[in-house]
C-alpha cells in the first residue's frame, strides 16, 4: 500500500497548541463568569436521534445536518424502487440513518429537559459549551464544525435574567479586553406594537424580516422590500419615525411610549406596552446593581434577532472596533420544549460565537502573552551527568508548580534553544558543571535576553511570580 | 404533529451539572499534570476522512466506525447492480461515506504530524483530550461515546519521556486520592527475548496473546491454549519459570537477566537484552527525579498489551481497591506515522479513561465535596423592596469571586431553600426587612444547619474560605 497524503474535511480544523491555549483563555473567561452567576454546565451528546433533530430547524436546517450512517449492514432495506424514485436520497434516507451529529445547543437542552423534567430543579440554569455541526458551504469565517458557548434559564420568566444575561455579557467582554463593544436590547413585543402601529398591512413577519436587514440595506433597501410585500408608503414612513426615535435608554423608553400612543396603538394593547414596561424592569434591575456601562447599552428599536423563536427581550453584541458581525445574542423564548410535549416553559438564553471573539482578540491584539503557551521553563541538558544532576531541580519547579521540561536529550544548547524559543517557553535554566560546582543557575530570560546567576530558592521566586 | 418523546441514542449520555462538575475535576488534575511536564494541548476535528480512519484499526475497527452521510444527493452514484451485490452495504459504502467520527486519538494525532512535519518543533510533547466514537455493542461501562485523555511526544527515543510518563501516572493518581493502584511496566523487547527463550516454536504474536490473558484465564488456560498453538509442555514451562522471577523492581531485572543466559538467550541479541536495559535506565531516571513511590510501580513480565503497535516499554495501571480494569495504559512506537509517509517517528505515550476513573472515585467516595456544585451562595428573595436592596450585595459576592444568585421570584422560602438543597447549594444568604433596618445579614449553612447574624464583610470572608 503507498501511503497516502493525509488531510482533513473540509470546513473543520486542527488547533495547535498555541490556538488551543488562546481558545481555552476564552472558554475559561466565558466559563467562570456563567459559573459565578450561577449556571451549572450540561453536556449532552453529540449524536442525537434525527427524531430529535429533523423538522426544528426550519427545511435547510434538514439540509445542514449532518447524518451519521446506522451500522452494520446498513443498506438492506433499500429497494430498487427507492433507487428508481426521483427524490432517491430522500427516499433512502430514514432506512440508512437513525442519527444525527448535534446542530446547535438548544434543541438538546431543550430535549434534556423534558427528558429529565420530574428531576430537575426549577429555574433551571444552565451552559454549555459544546461543539456543533453544519454541512454548511464552507467560507471565511463560516466552519462545518465549531464551538457554541450557550446559557439559558428556564421555568422563571423574572426579568432578573435579562438584567444578569446583560451583566454577563459585560463581564465577558470587559475581562476580554473587548471595551469597545455595543450591547444592543430589544423587545420582539416593542416591534409587534411598531407592526399594529403600521396600521396592519402586509403580515408581521415581512416587517421582522425586512427591519432585521436594515444594518445591510440601508433604509432606502427596508421601504422597497416593504412596499413589495404590500405595505404602504405611508405606513413605511410612519415606521421609520418610530426607528428613528432617539435618546439614552431611558428617553427612548419614554418617547417610544408617547409614540405608540400617537400612532394609535391601543393602551389596551397589553402586548404593544409590555414590551416597554419589560425593559423599563431590565433597566432598573440594572440600576440597582450599580451597573456602571449604561454607555455600551443601546436599546436598539431596530434589532429584530431574525424570525427565530424569540418572543420577549432580545439581545445582540457588536464589536465596534473590529468589520465583524455579531458576536453574541439571545433572547427570551416562550415555549422552548413545545415540539417535545412539554408546553409552557419559558425562558431567557444567550450566546457567545467562540471563533469571531477569537478573531476579535487576534485582530485588536488582546491576547495576554502567557495566554500562548503551557510550559514556562526548558532545563537545558548538557551531558548525562547534568541531566541526572537536575532532574531533582525538575521536580522542585514542577513541585513548585511551574510547568516545567527538560530537554529530552543531551547535546547541542543552540537547539535546546531553538526548541525553548519555537515553542514560546520563556525561560531556559542551565546548570553546566562550572555551576554545579558553585551551587548555581543560569536563568535565562528568551524574551528580554538577560542571563541571571541564581540560586534555586532565587530560580523558584523568580518563575513563580 | 403529535409531539414525540425524545430520547438520546443508545450508548451515549447526557452529563447533567453535578456529574460535569465531577469529571471536570478529573479533567482538570490530568490536564495540569499533563501542562507541568512540558504537553500542550492539541484539539482535532471530530470529522476525518474515512481515508485517514479506514484501515488503521484492523478489520474490526473498521466495522466500528461510525460514518457520516454525504451530504446532498448522496445516493446519486449508487447503482441497481450495488443494490443486487450480495455485499451491497460494503459496496455502496464508498459512494455515500466520505467522512467518519474520530475513533481514537493517535490516528489524527500522527496526520496531525504528518501534515505539519515541516512546522512543528520536535521532539512534540502533545496532550489531547477529546472524545471518540465507536459503534460498539453497549454495555455496562462500555459507551459508543467517551473521552479519552492521551499525552504523547514523537520525535525522541529518550527513556526519560519513559520516566516522566510514570510520574505523571503516580502524580494524577496521588492527586485523586487513588492510593491503592499499581503502575505496572514492562517492555516488549523483553517478552520478545522470553519467545527466543522458548526455543522459537510457535509464533510470537501467539505467545504474546497467551500471555495477555494470564490475568483471565490462569496459568492452565495459558498453558492450554500455547500447547494448542504448537508450543511444546516443556518450552510452557520455561516460559512460567521466567514469568514468575520474583522481587522488587532492581531484583527482578537481575534475576531475569541471569534466566536470559541460563535459558540460552545470546548474549549477543541486543533486542532481548536492550528491554532489561531500557527498563534499567527508567528505573534509575525514576531514582535521580527522587521518584518515592516504588512501592506502588511493578516490573510486570507478564504485561501484554495486546497486539498493539508497541515496540518498547509498555504501561498499565490498575486500582487495586476496586474491581476494575485499566484505567490507564501506553507505551513506545516506533512507527506512528508511517503509515502517512513518514517513516522513522519513534515516540512514547498513554491515556486516561476517564470514565472508569470517575467510578472509581465514585466507588470510593473520593470525590471533593466541592467538585459537584458551582454555586456558592444562594441569595434569598423576599420581596421587591428586598430584591433591590441585595442587587448590590449579589454583585460584590460576584466581585469578590464567590458564585452567587439570586432566587429569580420572590416567594415562599421553603421553596428557595429547597432550590438550594437540589442544587447543592451550601449557603443561603437572607436579609429580611428587620436585617435590612440593621445592616445585617442572616448566613445559613445548610450542611450544618447552622444560622448566624453577619454584617456583611463578615460574609464575604466566610464565603471566600
Amino acid at each position: 500500500m503507498s501511503a497516502q497524503k493525509p488531510s482533513i474535511p473540509r470546513g473543520t480544523r486542527d488547533f495547535g497548541p498555541a490556538v488551543v491555549a488562546r481558545r481555552n483563555y476564552i472558554f475559561g473567561i466565558i466559563r467562570r463568569t456563567f459559573e459565578k452567576f450561577g449556571y451549572a454546565p450540561l453536556e449532552t451528546p453529540t449524536l442525537e436521534n434525527l427524531s430529535v433533530l429533523t423538522g426544528k430547524y426550519g427545511e435547510e436546517g434538514d439540509q445542514l445536518l449532518f447524518k451519521v450512517l446506522n451500522s452494520g449492514d446498513f443498506a438492506k432495506e433499500v429497494t430498487s424502487e427507492d433507487l428508481a424514485a426521483e427524490n432517491r436520497s430522500k427516499r433512502i434516507l430514514p432506512k440508512v440513518a437513525e442519527k444525527g451529529l448535534r446542530y446547535d445547543l438548544t434543541v438538546p437542552f431543550a430535549r434534556y429537559v423534558v427528558m429529565n423534567r420530574n428531576t430537575l430543579v426549577f429555574p433551571f440554569k444552565r451552559y454549555q459549551i459544546q461543539p456543533v455541526w453544519r454541512a454548511d458551504r464552507p467560507q471565511r469565517g463560516r466552519y462545518r464544525e465549531f464551538y457554541q458557548c450557550d446559557a439559558d434559564v428556564v421555568g422563571t420568566d423574572s426579568l432578573l435574567c435579562e438584567a444578569e444575561i446583560v451583566l454577563m455579557m459585560s463581564e465577558v467582554l470587559t475581562q476580554l479586553g473587548l471595551t469597545e463593544h455595543t450591547i444592543k436590547i430589544n423587545h420582539r413585543r416593542v416591534l409587534g406594537a411598531f407592526y399594529q402601529a403600521l396600521g396592519g398591512e402586509g403580515t408581521e413577519v415581512d416587517l421582522f424580516t425586512a427591519i432585521d436587514k436594515l444594518d445591510k440595506i440601508g433604509r432606502e433597501g427596508v421601504e422597497k422590500e416593504l412596499v413589495g410585500r404590500g405595505f404602504s408608503a405611508d405606513a413605511t414612513e410612519r415606521l421609520f419615525d418610530l426607528l428613528s426615535v432617539g435618546g439614552d435608554f431611558a428617553e427612548k423608553l419614554e418617547r417610544l411610549l408617547a409614540a405608540f400612543v400617537t400612532a394609535g396603538v391601543e393602551p389596551d394593547n397589553a402586548e404593544g406596552y409590555k414590551g416597554l414596561q419589560d425593559l423599563k424592569r431590565v433597566y432598573d434591575y440594572l440600576v440597582s446593581f450599580g451597573f456602571d456601562k449604561f454607555e455600551n447599552l443601546e436599546f436598539d428599536v431596530t434589532l429584530a434577532r431574525g424570525l427565530s423563536y424569540y418572543t420577549g427581550c432580545i439581545f445582540e453584541i457588536k464589536i465596534n472596533n473590529v468589520n465583524m458581525g455579531s458576536v453574541s445574542g439571545g433572547g427570551r423564548y416562550d415555549n422552548l420544549t413545545g415540539a417535545f410535549g412539554l408546553p409552557g416553559v419559558s425562558g431567557v438564553g444567550f450566546s457567545f460565537g467562540v471563533d469571531r471573539l477569537y478573531d476579535c482578540l487576534d485582530e485588536l491584539n488582546l491576547f495576554p502573552p502567557d495566554a500562548a503557551t503551557t510550559t514556562r521553563c526548558l532545563v537545558a541538558n548538557f551531558d548525562a551527568e547534568s541531566e541526572a544532576a537536575v532532574l531533582p531541580v525538575l521536580r522542585q519547579l514542577r513541585e513548585a508548580g511551574i510547568p516545567s521540561e527538560l530537554f529530552p536529550e543531551a547535546g547541542k544548547l543552540k537547539k535546546q534553544f531553538q526548541y525553548a524559543d519555537q515553542k514560546g517557553i520563556p525561560y531556559v535554566l542551565l546548570q553546566g558543571s562550572e555551576e554545579r560546582a558553585a551551587g548555581q543557575f543560569k536563568l535565562k530570560n528568551l524574551g528580554t535576553g538577560t542571563e541571571r546567576a541564581l540560586s534555586l530558592a532565587e530560580v523558584l521566586t523568580e518563575l513563580v511570580k
